[in-house]
Formats: structure tokens, sequence, C-alpha cells
């Protein structure tokens, strides 16, 4: 709570201005972030992603290391993100008639979450796609970016469903 | 056009393997590429970034200073993107009442658009704006990450509205 | 203590190489560093940096993310510093009449001490204060940048003063 | 000249925001920079760098290549810094009794100056001095960091002398 | 030639120090250079990479996007290498009994070859190849990387045969 | 073990696909790896390289500290390489006449071991010696680039004599 009784931006301090909070008191326990998001393209676009296995496997193949080597990045590119130690990251796929949907899953052993790794391997990935479709289709829109799930750390479990 | 006629993915070669392909036989002209999104919030987090010059200053100034950057990082993100010198950026964004919206323009004099910068650019900049706000609401969507605008190079203006 | 019974350099092994040292035997313990530095500027300069409340807040809080996100990146510029995790960062920064004066904190619960990183975003944010008015001013100096104070760690407390 | 008459920060516009400025106009010429810093420190630092051939070699030889790498990533670290291709860069050392003084020369032929590229190379290159020596004086400053001169460019020959 | 009429390393200047060349003087124009490695390795660990087309792909396309993303961060690595924009890279793979064979082409239109560029890429690759192989195989041998050919620039056109 | 009894490719899942795998069940305990490599050249350049101590000293100098810095980058240079933090690093060089012999010891006390650290070190340190003396010979071979020692963690100490 701030002065006002509010709720408060922690990345801010009293004056208002940035900095990296201090999280060296929190506990390191295991953490999980579940991440998606979804890639809406034409139906070209997307049976080109699907057309042959070879083909399919290395666009998907390609978006999937992209994404985990961001999450790798993440406090690198999220100015106030504090470095952490990923333990395992996976990226799944699911090509349907229009889009490509997207789900990104990290762990972690640490005193702070993992959701803005678990965001950025997502939106890394879905930028990968585009990338590597835009030649057929520059209309494309990435959207429903969203935390999906967190578990771990003294806040608790977060799902969207509830 | 591939063998069956179909649209093709020219960052695949024939055998499907992913490649960077050459842009060097490409003229360098004046290239220009518009991308916007947006993060939808509560209230409560919208108010909160507006609450005061000085807060709010500080939560899009950051936003805009990673944006900003993650634009020239692109290349180094995005696996099979170019390399390229970028010339200009800016980042604006329009604070709604339970939203951001963000526009990211980047230009450049290359043999490649910079569509993947400016999308980037957005992209980042909204991670920022997610991470700065998520002690307050964690269910924040981003979303309606599109390409608004090209301009320069041999396929000519592109515009979301046309 | 070397042969000739001198001080050493302890980031050259016995043949005088360079290495990075090994401080896996060291105590994981809460270690905090500060340091300072000033950047000596035109009446003109400091003005304009503090002309109006938006335009002094967007060139300092440019400022203070590069510092941040330099501290984060101090082992990768610094070739024998130790990668570490960093706890907290916060720079603050005091505008006089003819000069910026910039100082960093940081803090870790590590192996070894944060006096690199500190020295490293306090010398970053000078740089880009320097970038950000040199437009108005060339002649600026960068100066007085030393470690103000360090504690943790097994040789204790360090203070400039002392 | 902004609305009031006075100098302006180009890296902000006019709304006070951060922005990287449009250099797409400029010319491309060859252009060069020459930066200087100091750092101070106790004799006993100094003849420990001084001591024998080899020692001396590495200590200056690791900073030089520190220095050199700063100067390539000076866009990735300074936030409203053009990216640009370095043509050639150049450490020299001085050691005297109680110090070194470092000058960095780096060239180009690009649309902007390289003025923040010499300043960063000192800047790491007396930050990893700083490193190395630590173990033997913590007190050591790092000072007078200047633009020694700079030529090419619109803007013509800047020369700190004159 | 240097002063003892042999030959010299140009990226040491008179003194002995490093620094980076000057290259500006040099013309741009087409350049390409391919480069080879082979990754030696017991048959099980290479049919493991051949088990089945989506196992195979992955392994290979993963080591692809490796070397292709550290063909782009070569000057970054190498700390004398010149930054250059890369126009075009491809790597290919030959899978044997006991061995995967990589070819790495680069092309680019700069002042400085591309050779680092192919052999950083062909090294990382095989390295990534390891990485995945390693829980079957220890013992693997990344062995024979060398220049295959270099086309472009005042030096004209070196191949290995020759 | 896989479905078919053979062995397994721990960085793929079950379908196949490239992941991250989880580590954070493993204990972190002190574990130490030694990559060795040769860098094979003419007479010419090897006696180049030994031309005078301080020449002799850069080259090699320079080579150790992009040796150094590689390590601390493994992680993000492989893709499904695990973040950790290195504890110490050295790299040896054996001058011989037609060759350079390298060998980089890293050690850790992490989750994951540590070769690929040590491997990515041996390389880039190869490859730069490699950019150092391009000038004199360009048909040197980068070969046997093999991990010599593993010690630490659960599958006990590999060495390569055994």
């Amino acid at each position: 709570m701030n002065e006002t009784g509010g709720p408060e931006l922690t990345h801010l301090d009293a004056a208002g201005h940035a900095h990296m909070v201090d999280v060296l008191s929190k506990e390191k326990t295991r953490r999980r972030a579940v991440a998606q998001c979804s890639v809406s393209m034409s139906e070209q676009a997307a049976s080109a992603i699907a057309n042959g296995d070879v083909v399919k496997g290395d666009v998907l193949a390609v978006a999937r290391v992209a994404g985990i080597q961001a999450a790798k990045r993440t406090a690198d590119l999220i100015p106030l993100c504090h470095p952490l130690m990923i333990g395992a990251v996976s990226i799944e796929f699911d090509l349907e008639e229009r889009s490509v949907r997207i789900a990104a899953s990290v762990e972690t052993l640490e005193r702070t979450g993992v959701e803005m790794e678990a965001l950025t391997a997502c939106s890394v990935a879905a930028l990968t796609i585009y990338d590597m479709c835009k030649s057929i289709d520059k209309g494309m829109t990435i959207g429903e970016l969203t935390l999906l799930e967190k578990t771990g750390g003294k806040s608790g479990t977060y799902s969207r469903d509830e």
C-alpha cells in the first residue's frame, strides 16, 4: 500500500523513480509460470506452415529455439527484471486453420517468479513465426498474450481461470 | 512462387531448411514501418500509471527506452532477421481508461524492411509495462500486435487499412 | 602476497596470465556496494536538463534505465568479472548548477562483491547523460568515479571516508 | 533552437519524450573521435601493473580488449545511440607513477559521429583496470573522461583545446 | 612486411599491441566465405540423430539456428573482428555413419571478408550438436574446422584445394 | 532409455521437439570440466606469434580474454544450454612449432556440468587466434576439440583417457 492507500507499483520508489526492487529477503522456492499467445493469419499462411512435415518442423523449430533463447535473455530485455537462472523451458505449438497457438512454460528455483520469462518466450516465438510467414501474409496479428498460470512464491498460485 | 505454384516461405530453402535469405541484390532505399499493440488492464492498473506526472512519466519512459533498445536488438532475437542499421525510432503511448496503446515507428536506409524492428519494439515496450504493473494486475493481456504501415522497398507501400 | 612479498594482482596467475579467479570456496553473503560519479557541464546544459518537469524526468529516467541495465551486464563488459545475480539496484541523481551527481547502489547475495556492478552502473548512466546533452555541450567531463562504500564479504566494510 | 529560443536536447522530441533521432538525411562521411580518461591509484597499484613485462602486458592487454569490445557495443549500452559500423579502434595507455592515462580513438564512415564509442571504450578500459587492481587499492578514482577531438560530419572539427 | 622483412600480424600495431585495423579505405564489394567442420561421434549418437524424421529434423534444425545466430554475433565474440552486416547465411549438414559434416556459407557486401563469420557459424553449430548428443556420447570430437573458400575483396579468391 | 530401449537425446522431448530439460531436482555440487583443442598453422604463423615477448603476449592474451568471455556467454550461444554462474575459468596455451594447443578449465557450483562452457571457451580462443593470424596463413585448421575431463555431478568423473 502507498501513502494514499491505493495499490502500488513496486518498480517505482517513493519518489516515483524506477529501481530494481530488493528481492534478497525472499526465499528461493520452486516457481513455475505458463504463458500463452496466438498468431492469427490467413489460411494460406497456416497451410504453408503445415505444408509437409519437414517444412512445418522447421518453421516451428526455429520459433521454438527463438523462444527458449529469449526466455534466457529476459532480464536483458526488460529493464527492471531481476536476472535469474532458468531451470527448464518448453514451448508448445498448436497449429489451427487460421492461427498458431503458443504456450510457454518456464521453471526456476529462485527468489522471484518467472512470468516475464514465459511471456517473453511466447512473444519472441510469435514474432519469429511472423517473420517467417510475412512474405505470404503481412496482415497477421499477434494477440491474447497472457499469463495462464503461476505457482510458487509467497503470493501463491495464480490461475487465469480463477 | 514455389514448385507447386503456391506461396512460398522465403526463409526456408528448397529442402525446407531455415536460412537467412540473400538480400544483397536489393537496393538500399529509405524504408519505414509502423507497428502497434495494446495492453489491456484493470482500471486500477491504468490509474496507477496515470497517478501523478512523475510516476506516469517514469513507467512509460522505462517502457519507451526498453522498446527503443529492443528495436536495435531485433536481429539478435529473431533468428532469420537480417542485421541492419536503424536510423530513427520513436514510440508513442496512448493511455486510456483500461489500456495503454503503443505505436512504434522505425526508419532505415537499408536493403530490407524494418517491420520486425517495429513489431519487436512494440512487443518489448508492452512486456515492460506488464512487468511494471504486474504487482497490481496479473490478468493484463497484450494484444492486437500488428503492422500498421510499411513503406519503401520493391514491394511498395503496405497499409493495414487497405 | 607474491614471491617478492609485495601485494598481488589476484586476476593474474603465477605466470602473469589473466584468469577468472576461483571464488567457489567463498561463502554466499549479503553484499552491497555504492559508487558515485559526477558529470560536469555548462550551465546551459544543466538548465536544459532541468527545463520543465517532463523533460528533466525523461533525461534522467533514460540514464537511470541505462545504468540499471548496465549493472546487469557487468560480467559481459569487464572480462574477468564473475557473473552474479543482482538482487537490487537503485540510481540517484542530484542535479546541481553545473553538474549532475550520480550514486548507484547494488545489492546481492553472492560469493563476490558488487563494486564493479555499482561502478559500471554509474559509468553508463553518466555516458547516457553525456549522449543526451552533447548537442548542447561537447566539453562535458565525467569524473570522480569512485567506490563510496562496500559491505559484506570476508574483507569487511570499506568506506571511502575512512 | 526550441520554442523558447534556448538550446535543445535533440534526443527529446517536442513533448519531452526520448526518441532516437533521425539521421538518415545526413551524409556518410569519414568521422573520427578521440576520448581520454585517467585512473588514479596508489603507487603500490601502479607499480604492480608495471612489475615485469609480462604482468604489465597482461593487465593493459585485458583492458585494451575490453575497451575495443565495448566500443562495438556502445549502441547496446547507451539507449539513444545509433548503431553504426566501426572501421578502426585503438586504445593507448600511459602508465605514470600514480595513474594510468587512457586514450581511445575510433573511426567510422557513417552518418553519425563516434564520440560515444570513444568515450565508452575509455570508460570500460578504465573499469577493467579498476577490476584487476582492486585487490590492492579500493580507493582508485576514474576521472577526467572527456572528448579530446572529433572530426568529420557537418558540425566540423571539435578540439578540446580550442 | 614488417621491419625485419617477415610477415606481419595486422591485428598488432607497431608496438605489438592489439587494435582493430582500419578498413575504411577498402572498397565495399560482394564477399563470400565457406567454412566446414566435422563432429565425430559414436554410431549410437549418429543413429540417434537420424532416428526418425522429426527427431533428426529437430537436432539439426536447432544447430542450424544456433549457427546462423552465431554468424551475426561474430564481432561480439572475436575481439578484433569488424562488425559488418551479413546479407545471407546458410548452413548444410551431411549426416554420415559416425559423424556430421557441417558447411556454412556467408555473404556480405562490406569492406572486410566474412571468413570469421563462416568459421564461427560452423563452430557454434558443431558445439550445439555436441550439447544435444552429449548424454549419449561424451567422447565426440569437433575437428577439421577450416576455411574452404573465400571470394571477393582485394586479396582475390582463396580456395583450400589450391 | 526411450521407448525402443535405445539411448535418448535428453534435449528432445517425447515428441522429438527441443526443450530445455528440467535440472531443478539435481543437487548443486562442485563441478569442473577441462576441454582442449589445437590450431594447426604454418611455421611462419607460429613463429609470428612467438616473435618477441610482447607480440606473443598480446596474441595469446587477446585469445585468452576472448575465451574467458565466451565461457560466460555459453548459454546465450548454445540454445538448450542452461544458464549458470561460472566460479573460475583459466585458459592455457602451448605454442609448438606448427600449432597452438589450447586447454580451458571451468569450475562451478551448480546443478549442471560445465563441459559446454569449457568447449566454448576453447573454441572461441581458437577462432581468435585464427582471426589474428589469418593475414599470414589462411589455411589454418582448428581441430581435435574434445572434452578432456569432467568431474562432479551424479554421473561421476569422465576422463578421455579411460
